[in-house]
């Protein structure tokens, strides 16, 4: 099956990666936060774009790479900003090391990224480090807002929308959109790319909003409701502020800030009561829904084959956990 | 004159710069250690060296801005791990907003530089880019060895010298390197650039920590001994410590950590009499001597006339603020 050779051939490409070696304190952190995995989920998306156009996609490994590198370059930065004391069940490498250590080795890293994303031919080398310059930044203007939502009482729903389309989306559509761009596809493929990928991150996104509240706890591997207990400002809570009644807001507004372990059943319980009342699920699962029919939208305007894209929109269906 | 046409088409360069504008505190940092000033010598150096091969400068005036972002990068970044409370007589941005914001403000700059590095023709962005890759990766490596050295007892004189090389050499010398390579000028002429740059730099570093302790108060503009007061490890105090017998030895290990402004004078004096003992002085001018004539000998062996390597030539004994 397609994904299991790509994954194997990129597993094999991030192995052979050479960050650097003196001083130790600068690249040890690199080579620890790429070993702690995840589901490298961005370079596939590169891979799985590229081998759409062309079955040979050696092209596409180390920019693929490079892809991964910059998202653990932000983890590293962005686990600095949240205090974060863990990623992925181990130490953050602030914690590990220290937040100086994680500044300059994320700095680095960021280099790095750059240095693979190069490694491209070099009549597209132009292009691919525009879009990738132009992903990057939008990336941390996404984290600034998100840092900034935190400090603010009113966030609009658009604002939210816009805070993780530049935060999540955006790197997910540029993956897909560079995987194309690589093998020479056209323009306008590779734009379709980019909009399924920006479509589909959004809906992913909401839908983990969603789950955090309503998702299977075993299979979610995450506390439910642990977005309410940390008084985040998600989708389903931002749309709940919208329409609650008096009453209903006045009931959101009692349990800020209320975050004692001991009270944390009753907290997640009046407030899933609330958005129970106020059909929150079902108003989240249409908005994914609408961004996920959009993204579908686009990879069925891409002028290939429907088996070229076999491969893509299941893996879409999966993140989605759909059927159909 | 030269210098002055050119310093007004960088500032003009610089000033017409438009870094981003949403979320602003990702942004208003940028144009605020952009605005601080300084002196402009590395984009300087990218438009003299570019001038020394081809009049006609324009296509080096963003690229040489790129170069002057990166380091105000490097100094937004440095001044969080140093915990810097001033900036050219500012408050630095991490103290004037807060150490996220300057984290993630330091990162967009770094993308920025990279933008701007790009503005170059097509034949020649690879090669810059890898050059400034690699080049920003050391000054990275710089930064964290003298965080390192900060915490050890012991650092030899070659330690240092790599220091100082990697932290502060090596941008110059890719600045002059820059302007080579923009304007065509043959690889060897651009080595011998590079490596003038990066000589003149280490001897500018050491001439640096000479005038800190035997410079003139009022011209220097710093306070005359700081690196004395705050136990730096600078080229005088490590030849000291390698040549001091150990009478002179037990008396500079019996200063450390005194830091005091009562007793400020005192240690100042006491040090700065075991360098005269030592002739750390003398020795010291003769490694800036040193490196300044392997830096004049790269530039006498540029393939060109010398009327075009005169304000360069200047400009190194200018820095040096020798005569001739």
């Amino acid at each position: 099956m397609d994904i299991n050779i790509l994954t194997e051939k990129l597993n094999h490409t991030l192995s052979t990666l050479r960050y650097g070696e003196q001083p130790s304190e600068l690249y040890e952190p690199i080579r620890y936060i790429m070993a702690l995995g995840g589901k490298r989920i961005r370079p596939m998306l590169v891979l799985l774009s590229a081998k759409m156009f062309d079955d040979d996609i050696e092209k596409a490994l180390l920019p693929a790479a490079g892809v991964e590198v910059f998202h653990n370059f932000t983890l590293m930065h962005d686990d600095i900003m949240d205090k974060a004391p863990l990623r992925r069940g181990q130490k953050t490498v602030h914690e590990k090391w220290n937040a100086n250590i994680a500044i300059l080795s994320g700095d680095v890293m960021l280099v790095r990224a750059y240095q693979l994303m190069m490694q491209v031919e070099p009549d597209k080398l132009a292009k691919v480090l525009e879009l990738f310059s132009k992903t990057a930044a939008e990336v941390c203007e996404g984290q600034q807002l998100d840092m900034n939502f935190e400090q603010r009482t009113e966030v609009s729903i658009p604002e939210y929308i816009q805070m993780i389309t530049l935060k999540t989306a955006v790197l997910l559509g540029f993956s897909l959109e560079l995987g194309a761009i690589l093998q020479g596809a056209p323009d306008a493929d590779a734009e379709h790319l980019k909009a399924f990928g920006d479509n589909i991150g959004i809906a992913f996104q909401l839908r983990d909003d969603l789950l955090d509240v309503f998702g299977d706890k075993d299979k979610f591997g995450k506390q439910v409701g642990g977005d309410i207990l940390s008084d985040k400002k998600t989708f389903l809570m931002l749309t709940a502020l919208e329409q609650a009644n008096p009453e209903q807001l006045q009931t959101i507004v009692s349990w800020r800030d209320k975050t004692e372990e001991t009270i944390a059943g009753a907290k997640v319980q009046a407030i899933t009561r609330i958005y129970d009342e106020l059909n929150i699920r079902q108003q989240t699962e249409q908005q994914i829904d609408l961004y996920f029919k959009e993204a579908l939208r686009h990879l069925d305007a891409i002028a290939l084959p429907d088996k070229r894209k076999a491969t893509i929109r299941g893996l879409a269906f999966q993140l989605m956990e759909r059927d159909s």
